[in-house]
């Protein structure tokens, strides 16, 4: 038998998978919940832990950065070589809450293999999927001889992203001379399912708001005064149904200008995943599918800008009945956005189009909330091409693509390093993020280790840094938060 | 000076205006709130006060009926003559509830005359307005040198008005034969206003429903499938929303099917009231004039049929974001009908066009609160025109029609007794009912007291029993709520 790098890679892996699962088991014992203020010592524990054993990985630099609220962990390690490209892996160290009491099957901060799954908090979300890259490093150096990365590898992994990344922002911009990157990779999603692995190319950006519309000075009489003053509910359910047109398109003018529209080649490939309508739909727990006309459900909440109501509340809302005109209402709207559409372009038309619907004698204010830029990887960009060849080696069959319909903080990276975003991620839809039970598919974490060991050679061999940014939203850089 | 019937009533008036007083500031001393079970004990003493001096007034039956809550007091006085039509008042002896804290200028069961004013709780609603019936009858008596009304004169107050009439419904099945009559007055409303005496000519009914709305099995996340599933708080803006046209009719099929349209002679008496818009908005609290083109504001609100959202909720109403597609949204609506609208087949017609309108893959309930029959006397009634001269006898001036917007529970009387209703009354806008310093004009109640003298002499001379029914609402009896 050749010995190919593949199969070197494999072979370290093999002699080290053992001493792997049982530093990753140390990791998941470490509670770090971050959205629990009597576990901030454990969040503070956990990034100690990383930030030693990235020392012992071989990163020439390892520290614990202190933010305004729970530290993060940062290593470093150049690659030596003059022109290799920078890249910067973002994952996260804290986990959401759990307690055996909420329904596990296992201790959640005791790390349990049962079969080929190994069950913990943090298992998928993110520990497993950060720990990945430790020993995929060792696997490259390994089967490539070399004493530093093929790339200038740098890790940041943040301790708050469970409890949506308060500090993230402020922490990247205040270190962004250190974190500078031509790359971000973000570990920290998943692929399609188990026999179908995918590159994700994109996630939306998000807009929202709270449309506050104001009527009588207080509730008001509906037999004295109703059919002959402006009702602020009737106004905020107006502003919402007409959101929509006919064809569930955005009727707010000039929404869809800029879109970057599918390819026939990515609906191919989107079409090319074994999409089962009903089995979406029971994720769903919803009755029906229903959305933009000409598009299908996973490009609608894929690659498709979405307005939804998330809220929205005004008037008498006890039991029986209480016959008022209501003094206010409210409504909390959001809107995900694809590439091609400007955030702040976005608000100043959800604000005019606002204005220009209410009613004489209704007053309104909106407030919208911090946004998230869009962003989006060209089937072509040569890092999406490095990133889909290293899955492909690991997985050895096609990779197909997905893309996130969420947004995100962490990828105020994009926004504040000016660099494209990409996915490495083998976590699948089963694996119960936030929720009882999470696991990790040990078969597919060991292909994360895989494909991490072979992405940083490809990189370097194919990727030059002059190849620029992909075709993110608005030409700006975009931002990844847990929305 | 000629001694005419009205001059015999204004002297025997003046002379006995002052027990008349001292007898009501006796009944406003006890404070009979019946929404306070502490003061329940002090609802039936007013009772049994208000029993004793019916009997004193001569009613050769006054009693203290029981319900299921606060007692009610039932007096009988029969006319003794054959054919003269019967007729019951309705007005309640309960009050709402008041403290001296509240902000009232003085003690609000310790009545008090500032002025040409007499302050207390229940000075205008609605003890006042019971009491003038006492003198008014005597007066009559007096008049006419009669030893029993010129009609057969029942009463029926109530002990539980303000706390929405839990049990006046049973009460008056249980009563039925007792209470049998050819007409109902009520006394429990008022006038335009001090200078413009009137006379209410109908109330509006009312529908009310609340429709919930179900999607996802639970609250999912919008990032994932929003845009891709429908969106209950979507479709409950969307029905709101529907409820009326570009002009601001209901757009409801079927819905003003019936409708007993304004008479050009209404209109015009309407449009003779002394209304100023700006005053009507600074107490409707509102900005702008709104409703069903083609109409006035006071048209709107007594002769037209509305659709009200009362209240609207879902998904998420904190602070700061949650992007989800909510599991359910709810909206509290009601509908304000005027005569010749059936509440059964407007229930029917919303059930329908609601279930019309529910997008795929949303299930839906939706559930009637109690519904209220329209009422509506033709301004050639006889009892009306009836109502009309003995108010322009006690007013010396022209008399002017009003229509109550509201609806109310007093005249499932109408719908138990098959008979029109009508009204009686003198309070005015600026009495302050349910608000702190409640007042009654003594002016007004003079004039009450003289209205109701020159009724029952003129209803004996105009009215027949066989006159029947006015064209309320769908040829059924009607019921008056304080709704």
């Amino acid at each position: 038998m050749t010995k190919t790098p593949d199969s070197v890679v494999r072979s370290f892996i093999d002699q080290h998978q053992a001493g792997f699962l049982r530093d990753l088991a140390d990791w998941l014992r470490i509670p770090s919940v971050s959205a629990d203020p009597s576990r901030s010592g454990e969040v503070r524990r956990s990034a100690e832990w990383l930030a030693g054993k990235l020392r012992e990985t071989g990163f020439p630099v390892a520290e614990v950065w202190e933010s305004d609220g729970l530290p993060a962990v940062f290593a470093e390690w150049p690659s030596g070589e003059a022109g290799a490209p920078t890249v910067l892996v973002y994952g996260h160290h804290d986990v959401q809450p759990a307690a055996k009491e909420d329904g596990w099957e296992t201790e959640p901060f005791e790390p349990t293999v049962i079969g080929n799954r190994l069950y913990a908090r943090g298992a998928a979300d993110d520990k497993g999927q950060v720990f990945f890259h430790t020993l995929g490093l060792r696997a490259h150096l390994a089967a490539t001889g070399r004493s530093a990365p093929a790339v200038n590898l740098k890790l940041l992994i943040e301790g708050e992203e469970e409890s949506g990344s308060p500090n993230f922002g402020a922490l990247i911009r205040r270190e962004a001379d250190r974190l500078a990157a031509d790359l971000v990779f973000i570990s920290d999603t998943g692929m399609w399912a188990e026999g179908t692995p995918t590159v994700c190319t994109g996630m939306r950006g998000i807009v929202d708001c709270q449309v506050d519309l104001y009527g009588p000075a207080s509730d008001i009489h509906s037999g004295s005064f109703g059919g002959a003053v402006p009702n602020p509910a009737t106004a905020a359910a107006e502003l919402a149904a007409g959101l929509h047109d006919a064809d569930r398109r955005i009727a707010i003018p000039g929404f869809y200008e800029g879109v970057v529209e599918l390819t026939d080649r990515e609906r191919e490939l989107f079409a090319k995943l074994p999409f089962d309508e009903q089995e979406w739909l029971a994720v769903a727990k919803s009755g029906a599918t229903a959305g933009e006309a000409g598009f299908s459900t996973l490009e609608r909440v894929w690659a498709r800008p979405t307005a939804e109501v998330n809220g929205l509340w005004g008037g008498y809302t006890g039991p029986g009945r209480k016959t008022i005109v209501p003094a206010d209402a409210h409504l909390k709207l959001s809107f995900r956005l694809v590439a091609g559409q400007d955030v702040e372009r976005i608000e100043t038309l959800v604000r005019a189009w606002v204005a220009a619907r209410i009613p004489a004698g209704i007053r309104h204010g909106i407030v919208f909330n911090a946004h998230t830029r869009p962003c989006l990887t060209p089937l072509d960009h040569p890092a999406l091409q490095s990133t889909v060849r290293a899955m492909g080696r690991a997985f050895e069959q096609e990779i197909l693509f997905t893309r996130e319909g969420g947004s995100g903080p962490a990828a105020d990276l994009q926004d504040v390093l000016g660099a494209p975003v990409l996915f490495l991620g083998i976590s699948v839809p089963s694996d119960g993020w936030h929720s009882v039970n999470e696991k990790v598919e040990l078969d597919l974490l060991r292909k994360g280790v895989e494909a991490a060991a072979y992405l940083w050679g490809d990189l370097a061999e194919n990727f030059r840094p002059a190849d620029g940014t992909p075709a993110s939203g608005d030409g700006k850089p975009s931002s990844i938060d847990g929305n």
